[in-house]
């Protein structure tokens, strides 16, 4: 299978799914980065594990959908069977989700449904949580609503900063994330209403 | 330091609690189960280990806070230093919130702020989270909303039923609600705008 990785930031994630795809845990090629972003370290992360990458900059389209059509048209070319959002700043569009309906994955920073959006460590922090964690998971037409496929948790210690809990909660994320993509790629999920099973 | 333990069913909890201050580990006496329930199985778990009972049925009162009125008065005469409510299925008035201010507690069958309210269990299961899991929190104004003070996680399998799921949960509650108790006893629980710290 192949797969495609959008991102619009560092990459940390797409570090650690080119890991697991080179070492033969994932058994899947990355065909395509994708980013908003010029400058996106996850470029370079690509580029040095010899990945095909893709740059589109938002300011050449005419709003959300044309960008979108832009990006689906060259994961057709790919003929992508995952999409992995890997830290991608943009929602994507109602077209784009119909298009790979079930075959797009993201993961967040909190044990959702809590703390949604793009705060999920600081609000966990200043909510006072004890326990909260990475979601993988389906993406719907809601913001990190769609159905669960892996979460992980991590304490929270009293003296925790945002820094030193996103640092746990990342290293977590490198784990899962791979896992949950390996999944996928073996045709082990299965989606039951709201619920992911997993096939053994 | 004498606590009361409010309660309208089986009292598991209650029974937890029993046998942490009965084997030392919670340093404190409990002064009264009060039951808004005469068949409270919980009044029969009091009454074997020669703890005071006191059963006032919501029928004889004229509302919330008249009932309330009755159940402080008991607690005065007692000297309460701790309110723990171990499915006690009356919401508080505010009144008695006020009157006990950073002295109620109680414990929630979910992560929260996630699935609030008297289905968390089955909340849980239906959204299709993998990771739940008991809250012990401080009682304020807001349903299942006060300060966090211990969080356990507990994974839920693809094959759970609400039945064993709940099993899982309340194996983890009988742990940390004693241990929570103990903290509070000890005055080891520092409460910071919603954080609950624990003193070492």
């Amino acid at each position: 299978m192949n797969i495609a990785v959008l991102c619009s930031g560092n990459g940390s994630n797409l570090q650690a799914i080119i890991d697991k795809v080179l070492d033969g845990y994932i058994p899947a090629k990355i065909a395509l980065v994708v980013s908003d972003n010029k400058s996106a370290f996850a470029l370079e992360r690509a580029k040095k594990a010899g990945v095909e990458t893709l740059v589109l900059d938002p300011g050449d389209f005419d709003g959300r959908e044309a960008f979108d059509r832009e990006v689906i048209k060259n994961l057709r070319k790919k003929k992508i069977g995952l999409v992995v959002l890997a830290g991608y700043m943009r929602l994507l569009s109602g077209h784009f989700i119909k298009e790979y309906k079930d075959k797009i994955v993201n993961i967040h920073p909190a044990l959702l449904p809590s703390f949604k959006g793009t705060h999920g460590i600081r609000d966990a922090l200043e909510h006072g949580v004890k326990v909260t964690g990475p979601t993988v998971h389906f993406v719907d037409e809601k913001l990190d609503n769609g159905a669960i496929i892996l979460q992980k948790a991590v304490e929270v210690k009293d003296a925790d900063t945002e820094e030193s809990l996103l640092g746990r909660v990342h290293k977590e994320e490198h784990k899962i994330y791979p896992e949950a993509i390996k999944l996928f790629v073996e045709g082990r999920l299965k989606i039951v209403g709201r619920k992911v099973k997993v096939k053994s």
